[in-house]
């Protein structure tokens, strides 16, 4: 079994690399749901969709996010009657959250709905949000306390922050599936997202980082970082934050209790030299069409091979 | 103040033609809700919908419900996800649904949230539900107890009835207001819809039906049957289980203890001449047009002015 850990535009990427190269029964995709957000009365979960939408092949190819080819009608007309709008939810996209907070009104758990929800994209492939319980990413900034999509959509993260913290993650519990995913993995994967608000709000459940130190699988992760900056996204600057370089270096840090071996950029070649705490493999980490995706999922998934026959 | 019943398409067509003759501070529309519906987690408020799209200018013309240019999108999604899809909700009219549903979870009710969205849409006419409380038109078919929509949409009428209640009703309160205009009112217009299941609702509330006794004000009814039939929908058949002849003449019955003028079509001018209960007046009914819609709303207030001047 393989098991990765996204939140994210770039996370997903990685995702659909994967889906090219395992088996989709072989593929776990444990996703952040710290951006979840009630909108219009509706549980909105950005993370999850993101995911959903890639492996079942409706994912806007332009957006990075949504659905292809949606529309943005009652976006339009919510506008016109007052309500918020700057959180875009197209009128296809619409039907996910629509269906989504009809299962749990009617007492399903996310991880349930998501399952239901896979289901009938055709999804084959296991994806378990982090968490059945509320978590909240949230960000001190200049501007107040922000919630990830109000600081990352509506602040165009263009807002100083202070600090990030995970509201309710000391009292959550792992999903079903979760920790048992990680203790049974051949290979464990962290997409090239935001350690900070994608990755962050996962680990800071309870037991998942003990299972990360556990398990006897391979963890490798691909860094969201390439020459100093984040590919998109303001994990730069959170890195910064929580007092680590934005650098490869830096994304090894914030994994430095479990990870096996980070996955760089060819840019970062003589930062990577530099690096020793960890095994450090070059290739290229930019995907932008979908051989990209997949030889870079190849390239992980032999890395993790090697490390875990070779030793190191 | 003139004040109109309706509920349905046939109605929001007359109070269309009264806003044409009526200034707005002199409009009061009571509006049934036994049609209510929660529909995908939604409040969905079919008849005030159409009042509100009729007088806000939004009203499809081709379909008399719904929002004109509307599309479907997330219905056909919601469908592929194999959710309820026999109610048409457009992605435009999604947009009214939300914003009732986010202002009533907020405490609002049904009158405040209708009073609401009636300023939003630029009406300056007063709209008022008929109650606050849920009151659920439920008819008891050959497949069982149908609520109205699944009756009327679902079913498309096709199946056999065998009786009509209101459930909450004999508990449901007029909303703010409902009394109070029936009582200070010049003229009280009941348009030309369903008198069991449009307008039945709204007389089953408590003190509705004793308000009409009471006022000063002349009541006329436009029938909806012409030439012994509904112009649309299931009036005739339904007046029948009520015990009530689908004509012209079970119009007045419906109404006979309040009524003052019933306004019919001139097809009908043989039956007309046949009753002496009601004062009958007749003149084109069927409203294809604006000037249609405008004609038979001048008429019916000239009826009613007339026989508040002329006695009867």
């Amino acid at each position: 079994m393989i098991v990765v850990f996204t939140g994210g535009t770039g996370g997903t990427k990685l995702v659909q690399g994967l889906q090219q190269v395992v088996a989709a029964e072989e593929l776990t995709v444990i996703v952040n749901t710290g951006d979840d957000l009630e909108w219009w009365g509706l549980h909105v979960s950005p993370d999850v969709d993101s995911v959903l939408y890639g492996l079942g092949g409706l994912l806007s190819k332009d957006r990075g996010w949504g659905v292809e080819g949606d529309s943005f009608r009652c976006l339009g007309r919510m506008k016109q009657l007052g309500q918020l709008s700057w959180f875009s939810l197209g009128d296809l996209d619409l039907a996910t959250h629509l269906t989504r907070t009809a299962m749990m009104r009617a007492g399903k758990s996310l991880s349930e709905a998501t399952g239901e929800l896979a289901a009938k994209f055709g999804i084959r492939a296991r994806v378990l949000p982090m968490s059945d319980d509320r978590v909240s990413t949230l960000l001190d900034t200049a501007k107040g306390t922000l919630t990830f999509q109000e600081y990352f959509v509506r602040e165009r993260h263009q807002v100083e922050v202070q600090a990030v913290r995970f509201e309710g993650a000391e009292k959550a519990r792992p999903a079903p599936g979760v920790i048992e995913s990680i203790e049974s993995a051949e290979a464990i994967v962290f997409a090239p997202s935001n350690p900070v608000t994608s990755i962050g709000p996962i680990l800071a459940v309870p037991g998942v980082r003990e299972a990360l130190r556990r398990t006897k699988a391979t963890i490798a992760a691909v860094s969201p970082i390439v020459g100093g900056a984040a590919v998109s996204g303001p994990a730069g600057v959170l890195m910064t934050i929580m007092g680590w370089p934005s650098t490869i270096a830096g994304v090894a840090t914030a994994y430095e209790d479990f990870l096996d071996v980070l996955v760089v950029d060819r840019v970062d070649e003589a930062e990577a030299e530099k690096m020793s705490s960890v095994r450090v493999l070059r290739t290229n980490t930019i995907m932008r069409s979908v051989d990209d995706k997949r030889e870079l999922a190849a390239f992980v998934l032999e890395a993790c091979a090697a490390k875990q026959i070779g030793g190191d």
